[in-house]
């Protein structure tokens, strides 16, 4: 009569990811799915780190900086849902995530601009990396002292394969954009790459995995399938609606994350982690016409988020740097209001690192307030105050309190 | 020893908004302070709606059609701080907010797109308004069935007055947008204009009020100052820090909403009301330097906003409804988040005008999920399923609830 | 079209509350209804204090001494809600409450033992006061430095008319328990009492008057109609379902307290205050046979308490001062947990008359933990550490803060 | 560099509990250690479920009925912790608890009146069990249907080892207790009982053992050093602050709990499991004079406990059910409210068993209201709507759902 929850994909972090065909690190319609689950079933996946181990515990960026992003990002799958058809939706619901047992640590880093970049790559554009340790479900890390946080785990990566359609469409549509400014460091785009790519079983077969690899689109952003869509609320007992465009819908996990700050704003963000993650799903049957045909998913978030109740907050308006006025921007409004956060914590002895990856990593909230104001988009970023030791508010005086570091934070040299 | 709450400044909703020299509706270094109070002191400000009582309690949106932008927004103050000085920071707590006795109603409307626009205007191009009637904490409308939620009352503007130095910077900044493309409908910007303006004591001396009127700054965005933020979180109990640029502070205060979604989409947005609030200052002297000379105000919202359990959440990326990739843009992400949830919920019989003015109006919320994940940013916007009286979680079989309007939201003809 | 929320029931706090005929401070099923409404309909009742003005905002308890307790409570109704019969479910909303504008303050108060005692009667037997401040949602007292925090406001009564045959019952059950004990100090029950009593508009009539007042039952306890529950929980947006016994209903509504916290272990407890609710009915009829005959009220807490991240718990077993060992006794359990609590605190600087009234005024919680691992029940005590000024936890070398206050809380001499 | 967690006690639920010497089943000062830690390590303990084994994931409840309650509470350890004194603090913080992977279920029971009783036993005297299965943080029921929850999963037990002078406090206190009645079925107390002890590695010398069985203190009730306290709210991220007695502290824990009502009314009570927690100590030397000499130990609730938003609330008082009257007994006024709430939900079609286990397993909470309201103590008992699949809210013409269970929960024939 006992039952009990079936692992459908284990992972071995002692190898290669290149090693393990239950990965792959592209989406593409052909994909050969890895294991097979009827819907109800309850079931664990396991997960290597986005990178597959390139980056280890240690205080040096050397491999952030030499990470070699053709071959993002390793994720689990594809999975075959029995009786999925395009038009379905596939809800599935996330009903745990854990770091692996004996791996209770993880990362968070600023790529350099050459490799990768950052949202605020014009600030800092060199490479870094922060450790986190895991205590259950804290984190702290000996590279940014002053600071502890309950995680709200989650994964960055969550999709069903792309129709050869939709894929083609994504490949025009981020080409033309690329077009648009071939030569910008860092690329507007990354487009279709055999070099890195990973496509699982399909290895086997090298002349229809170098066919599949230079139409396969790259994980890196979130698109109509979900994917890298990086939404820290996605965390435990959550629901995600996920369009389904081939027979079986062939999900795929991967990247997750022990906690991130809204915008993952250092790119190499979040708490990067190797885990595993339970998951049930279900179909709705014709789901997308009937629910308006979106073009993008649908979630819910879970019950069990940490629960803070004050939060220190930053606004940002469309008025760069400079001075210069721009239009209801609401990337440039909120990149001020990071900005001004790092400023004012930077007078408590932090480096402008050390907040840059604290705020992709811990759960600060990223709003967009207000959208209408011309020319002005009002958008902020809030920090729950508890997950610092000291008092951050404002105080008569100026703040007393100055961090030190034992085990700071280097930026790296450029990368040649 | 009985110590009640001073009502400092208070309106008279039967008559003119411009008969009543408490009021203003523009920023400028040089407006007459209507009162006076010390840092510590709690007193109660009232206040008439944004457009000084030109939208009615009826069933036709011909007077948001008609609104006369050009005086907007009329606000209460300037209130004198005693021993502000410029660079210190002015901490501001709202204690309170309520509707005034009698008048417990409020509206929401969409713009012409020829008389202000709003965030969807190539969409809503019509002019449309809905009431919503106030139980105590809670709204519901007769043009919006199926819906009643707890407000997360708050004051859409807040802010201190611009040095010369600082208006100076407005002007040019927004002249030069403006520039870029003149004839834009609805316009990039709004600059300083005389029509319409309303300086309060100043009005007594025609000369002074012209000269002031040609520069004063218009109301309508955000700037470093506070101003229209249109922060739904900076309700009942929270903080804000405001710096201060001229002697006293000359805080003003309006705009109020008894609640608002993240981003105030509908322009005429939020519900907006006539009402009291409670505020108490404190000063922190030469705060700007202390702090990190932010561009922007700090704030901790309160504890007491409406606590939801489950939310649904759409997401929007960065392609556009015609398909065309766009590089990492917050503001269409938001747009396509939001389309994508009122396609959804039209399924329930709402028209496209009733969900977008319940999404400018509940306490739903916006957020930059992602700003890294090139080329496209995550955002997603998120409704707290409890506001409406059925389960609108997607379904086998679609959704069987069709909701009917007695009193259906019209979308006028077009502004001639 | 415009709609306002109609006052029903207006109070003059110039007055003496026994010449207000719109007041009662006993339950009977034939007091006369002072008003009357239709379900649906929105309306707002003023009350005064528990007292009727008894108490004023001094620094002296000599009025809580000599406070008269044959007169409370003041209840303002009865009301009648049109369609009522017994067997119903009269469904109340409980939309806004708010101090009277102009009298933002509130006291806490220890009743002398022989004046009505309090829980703590044996370690507390002198009366005390403190006096709260109110600005805005947040209360913070002259009397109890170091602590301010947002009110859980609430009516601490609310209940319908007994039927005749009801009243008789509670009479002839306290009667009972009384003899069991006639001499305590203080007693076990309060019974029928004319000294004292105020009937509203029947005082008109004193035969009828006196012949009512020698059976009308007290409003001390809380009963199957409701009545003195102090549920701190019953505030903005909650709803109740009171059991019908009369036609009409006769709801009746006073006792309002701006917070109090689980217990209200100090009697005069609470933040007792004059002040006004919103309430909306609703009738389910023949409800009470429909639920299952339920002995007591169903309620549902509203969506805007006060939000606290962090809570210090304290526990109590059933065993007491003298380490006698009594079998699962909750009650017992509760008031070790909570004179753990006074130690605790008074290490700190704090006396313990003013820690056991803010434990009697703070939105703390008290819950019953265990009630089955024999012989002792687990209860405990948890506090939002947030109302303080300073960290409460426990710490290496102890607490190094020292709270001294101007205006002290002084335990006046026994009552004679 | 890679730290990990280190894994300080296994067990294994394919042996006897009764032949791993790592557990024990009582409380006395002479226990050896089975292993060591030193303030500031992150530790992870395996723990069998209380009963070691005695109940089987299947639908009859013959285990319980006939289960050896002399074998209980098999707990892990005792744990050294280095440098603890007398008289210290032992700050123990919850970071993680999980059940043991491949065993996804726990259980709720009913013990028969003769071999244990509950809280209502003069209600439920018959033994029944229900199994729940666990989906990640959901717990759902096939003896229960129309229900699923997020649990509080949290330590039943946690305590150091008492003193021989606090052991010989607690046997004559309880002894005392058991002599005013001590043909009571059930019991009052349980006293110390060699039969069925289990006592760890001591058991190896059967000479100590016996002596050690004779005095040691049974593990039913919360004491001084915590112990069996079933806490819900000592969850993920808790902290708690133990005294210590005995150099070493000697901590032990055990009894996991997936979830829990307040009260754990069924006695068999929450959803018992097997599982592993991951702790961490520190030391506050000397904190127990330092902080108050309390009683009983101090506790943080933590952060990530399942979010509501509504709860259904039930209320009682005093009176008992057959009308009379007892003096704030709050133990008499929780159990009115649990008989209120229980013959609410049978409208629903549920038995009473499968209500009695469901506020036995859910997080429903617990509260003493007011207990000075002479004579009622006011309690009540919320449980969260949400976990129900239906709406449970009072409704004009009762509820239509009508549950049917395929797997019903049979209360089996007396215990002879």
């Amino acid at each position: 009569m006992q039952r009990s929850t079936r692992t459908l994909i284990s992972v071995d972090l002692t190898r290669s990811a290149r090693s393990q065909p239950v990965l792959h690190n592209r989406w593409h319609p052909d994909l050969l799915p890895v294991a097979s689950v009827h819907p109800g079933e309850v079931f664990r996946v396991e997960c290597v780190d986005w990178t597959g181990g390139q980056i280890a515990n240690n205080d040096s960026a050397e491999d952030v900086l030499n990470v070699d992003l053709t071959q993002v990002h390793y994720l689990s799958g594809p999975i075959q849902v029995e009786g999925a058809e395009p038009g379905d939706y596939l809800e599935v619901e996330i009903l745990e995530i854990q770091p692996l047992q004996g791996h209770e640590w993880g990362y968070t880093g600023i790529f350099d601009v050459k490799n990768g970049g950052s949202f605020l790559f014009d600030y800092f554009p060199r490479a870094a990396k922060v450790i986190w340790d895991f205590e259950g479900i804290y984190a702290s890390s000996r590279h940014i002292p002053g600071v502890r946080f309950a995680g709200l785990i989650h994964p960055g990566i969550l999709g069903t394969a792309p129709s050869q359609e939709l894929l083609n469409k994504w490949n025009h549509r981020e080409a033309d954009l690329l077009a648009t400014d071939p030569d910008r460091v860092p690329p507007l785009a990354y487009l279709p790459d055999h070099k890195g790519s990973f496509l699982g079983a399909l290895e086997n077969n090298p002349g229809v995995a170098r066919r599949i690899a230079v139409e396969a689109a790259r994980s890196v952003p979130p698109r109509e399938h979900g994917g890298n869509c990086d939404i820290k609320n996605l965390s435990r007992g959550s629901k995600v609606w996920l369009p389904v465009y081939v027979p079986g819908a062939k999900l795929s996990v991967g990247d997750l994350h022990f906690s991130q700050g809204d915008g993952e704003i250092s790119f190499c963000g979040g708490i990067e982690m190797a885990g595993a993650i339970t998951l049930k799903t279900k179909l709705i049957k014709g789901g997308m016409a009937l629910h308006g045909n979106l073009r993008n998913p649908i979630f819910m978030p879970g019950p069990v988020e940490p629960r803070f109740s004050k939060y220190i907050s930053f606004q940002g308006i469309s008025v760069d740097e400079h001075g210069v006025q721009h239009h209801l921007d609401a990337t440039l409004s909120y990149k001020q209001a990071v900005l001004n956060c790092i400023d004012y914590f930077k007078r408590f002895g932090y480096t402008g690192e050390q907040i840059y990856l604290l705020l992709s990593s811990c759960p600060c909230e990223g709003r967009v307030n207000a959208i209408v104001d011309v020319p002005n988009a009002c958008c902020s970023i809030s920090i729950p105050t508890e997950i610092f030791d000291f008092d951050v508010t404002p105080k008569n005086g100026g703040h007393l309190v100055k961090i030190t570091t034992n085990c700071p934070v280097q930026a790296l040299p450029a990368k040649l």
